[in-house]
């Protein structure tokens, strides 16, 4: 059901058009003439009517506005698989009671320091080790990442530390490394509407998890799954990253209203990630806790073994010790609101 | 001290003038000269700068731009007042280890009304009852609140239930009625800037309430508190209620990221209103929870018997029953955090 | 006409509950059952239905949302006044084919300063002088203005100048000496929402300048202005002063898409302040011509002679040889789009 | 010349670990102690500091934050090129005196409405033809473009109507195919970060129009500008097309500061495009006036035979007709900014 305004003046013979036009595509027109307006209500399976055909409407003459009812993802949607989903990878799994937390640095750097991180972050509870070997970094003169080098590293710490990996693609000419390297692919959120990758690790069996872009709507984010989920994979994790707004006082604003928000409207599992979010090690803590307390299912933490020398996003990176006290924090928070962690 | 950015091209002459101008004003100047600009770091009392005068050497020739290094906010400041600010209203306090919760209706509709929401929210554990008699609608054919028969209402149901009031103010000559009848002033979002009311309510001794514009940074919010305080009134209490971003799906972005953000630059104490932030009444529940969990001094939240018969915002009220859950679980939360409610 | 979309789940009872308000209300209910939504029609002068309540019915078991579609604001409306509003102030006007420029200082700062920007503005082609006595500053440690002095010299310079004058009001208490020296009196962005300014100034005959506030879409604003012309007031000149965004290279982002959409929402004049708009001096030129070319019907800008003292706005202020030229280069620009300057 | 301001109670062994680690890196410091804050004033050749660098300075202990002076681009800025670029495509030219015009439909729909849309806008005054072969769309449900087949169409078109191509590439893995058939490579909004794909295109001689994303600063676009300037391709055209905002009335809201900020940083020519900025084909005509006015160097213009029956983007297309009452109109707003079109 979807809904059409016509303008003030809108003429006879416009009205006529319209309805003319639903009829061609096998709808019906439900016509409610008020005392300012005349307001069309189509009546069939408008789910069936995609963007275009609705903004082809919005363009005849006559029209003043469109109203959508129908969300536009269908996959995605809680409508259509009322269960939550749980992804498994390997013994762990996300979107279940227990709350996951993937945690590494920015940047993989060299073998010896990711590892040095692995068996901190391991050993305070950490389930997955994430690390770019891939970066997007606004700058070109940036350090760009270590490639196929990176990947290489990844996978000896996965060997020895024995947590599965998060890693980005940015590019779907990577596609076969990163399926070789990696259990869960990430897609950074300047990718977020990068269809063609979204098309790519959508044609795979891979965990995607997908971050919300720094400006897209909650329906937007929505809409990259679907991208994914169309290809035929559905084993889509949503991450709230942070989103950009006026304030400049933090690096981001965690929207953290969109954690129920996405639950209601979506089966697919949340995670959040409040390093980027707010950008400064010492709100990770306290927007961590918040985090799991609004219902998230995943937390991604940035953590390094001296910020300082961090080849990048050194500001919002905890020391192991900052996570290993977050860790035990967290467990309490995660109690109260009827999870482990 | 500030530093001062020349041109590119900036003249020796023009770098004269600014010293010349530094040193009138009492100041000395420390030049770098780098490969690609000359920067004047200011150096003596600089907190003494205020906007205007910064903006003047702004607008000198060869100047591109000024840094300032000194927060604008002196009296609110965490480095004037070192340790937490405790606001005392009767037995109750704001800013101390227990939470305190804000209930009532958007509006107080009769008296009966708000006697019936003040009995309930005090059985489920309120510490204050809140309700508007003054209104500051977007619409001048919406209900504008009961002015000053809603005053009378709230001081009767404060006595009846034992719960102290919140209320708003909207324009200063009301002051006098305020006070008679209220124990917190509220200052709604839309008046965060409303410098002559701020300056009111800041030269008397009541605590105030001061709600975060919907597009103010926290920088202003902080420089809105500084007006009350420049005024003699110390007893101010911050408020979080979302912010206005490109989201659609929620009424507004409840920024939590503020709280640690707001906790660190200032001494005041932070509550957080969830209903506005949110919008939607079964999102209040798990942003109360982040909020707490986040390390909120306090919640507003809005409770009403019949939402769909509320004369006001009646999308984001709950009901006493799931006000009384809400405060059930919001306890263990609180609790993790080292807090109680 | 207004729109009531229910739940997938929404059961009969809360349809006919829905049903039985309206009818209660006087309106009649068009149901269209989809394959995947009941959507209900409500027939009747739905423009009668004000904000309060349509929220109500939003909160109404087996509400999903409200959609509505006639639009808020009546007076201010084309609908309700298909012809352009011309406001007359002694001998010019505004609205009509000649586009009036309104130039002066961002404050009264003495006599002889504002007589000097005066006799200079009014030589190159400006229709008033603007200045403020009242100043809204962020902090309550800049300069504040002059007040009521400040009126006084604003009057002196209006007869010695001869050109009527643009001043801002902060307080409803000042409204008897605004009334008194005063033009046209303007409405700052920060309290576009101060309802009760609105409404004081809205029960005057003084022609009223409202500044869009910074984070107002344009329906709040047109919203603004049904306040104050609900009151009685129907010379109402909106003023596009640029909104804020992410973007941190210019002090606001200047919306001049809100030109043409107000002027086809609205039959009130435009105006816009691109000192505001962009925040620096080098920008208020070409911004100055784009609005005119977009079809602003007037032009607000900070003139002073010498913006490195000026006592606040330097930085974007013109001094009076830049605004001679500016003044001679809007001239063929104007007449580009069928005005005059 | 950079700033490192320390935290207030920054202790000398901070101090001195930052100094030494400025040293190792070859630059020098310049101390100046506040009465609030030390500050450190960095000497040397700063604009060789990257991001990186920066912010691992940013999270060594006893350091509040950093401003940086320099500007991250270099290629880009006018301070490595003073004059501006012309890019010569064909026997036409963007970022000299005349105006060009890049107009057609969104979508390449068939070659014989390619060919019509083409000798219509081309009668009219175009320079360019555009059209997408490959549509970056938001669900994956609508039309995703006829991919090389469209590309034929554009060529095709191009051969008979005269006029040089513009279309956009989506992946780097069409490289090939966009280099054969385009003259002018299109970036969309949603890939302005998309790394990889700025690196492929600017690894290749083709002019490359660069869209600014809907929530990227002006300084991030000259930052993707960088990217494919680093790669030896100076072929850059700035296209500013409206950003995302909390204003709803319009699908974007089209940033006209951009145009003289960008020009006053950098060389490169910038286009307007009023179609997707505004959203609406009636606001089309004020604001590309507006976009001209401000000194844009090109316009962008949807222009489809049909409208309503487009198959994307219908709503913010011109017809032909309205095309050339536009051309018409815009000769003279050009010629009083001394350009031509």
């Amino acid at each position: 059901m979807d809904i059409i305004v016509l303008n003030r003046g809108a003429k006879a013979k416009e009205l006529r058009n319209i309805i003319k036009k639903l009829e061609k595509r096998g709808f019906s027109a439900n016509i409610s003439k008020g005392t300012e307006r005349t307001v069309i209500g189509v009546i069939g399976d408008t789910s069936k009517i995609n963007e275009d055909e609705s903004n082809s409407f919005g363009a005849m003459p006559g029209v003043e506005k469109i109203h959508r009812i129908t969300q536009p993802f269908k996959l995605a949607s809680r409508d259509f698989r009322p269960k939550n989903t749980v992804i498994r990878v390997g013994r762990t799994s996300i979107g279940g009671k227990k709350i996951p937390v993937i945690a590494g640095p920015c940047a993989v750097e060299s073998l010896k320091n990711l590892m040095d991180i692995g068996k901190e972050v391991r050993k305070y509870g950490a389930t997955f080790i994430r690390g770019g070997a891939f970066k997007p970094r606004s700058s070109p003169y940036s350090f760009q990442g270590l490639g196929e080098e990176g990947m290489k590293i990844l996978s000896e710490t996965k060997k020895a530390v024995g947590l599965p990996v998060v890693t980005e693609i940015m590019d779907p000419r990577d596609i076969g490394i990163i399926l070789k390297y990696t259990d869960i692919i990430q897609i950074g959120a300047r990718n977020m509407q990068n269809f063609r990758l979204l098309q790519e690790v959508g044609s795979h069996k891979k965990p995607v998890l997908l971050k919300r872009g720094l400006s897209a709507t909650i329906k937007e984010l929505l809409m990259a799954a679907e991208y994914i989920m169309s290809q035929g994979n559905n084993k889509v994790i949503l991450c709230e990253r942070g989103i950009r707004t006026f304030e400049t006082a933090t690096r981001n604003t965690l929207d953290l209203n969109a954690i129920p928000v996405l639950k209601k409207l979506s089966h697919l599992p949340v995670v959040v990630d409040p390093s980027h979010g707010a950008g400064k090690w010492d709100l990770v803590s306290p927007m961590s806790k918040a985090a799991v307390a609004a219902g998230a299912d995943g937390l991604l933490i940035e953590v390094h073994t001296n910020p300082a020398e961090a080849l990048s996003d050194g500001e919002q990176s905890l020391t192991p010790d900052n996570f290993k006290v977050l860790m035990k924090e967290l467990k309490p928070v995660a109690r109260a609101v009827g999870r482990t962690i």
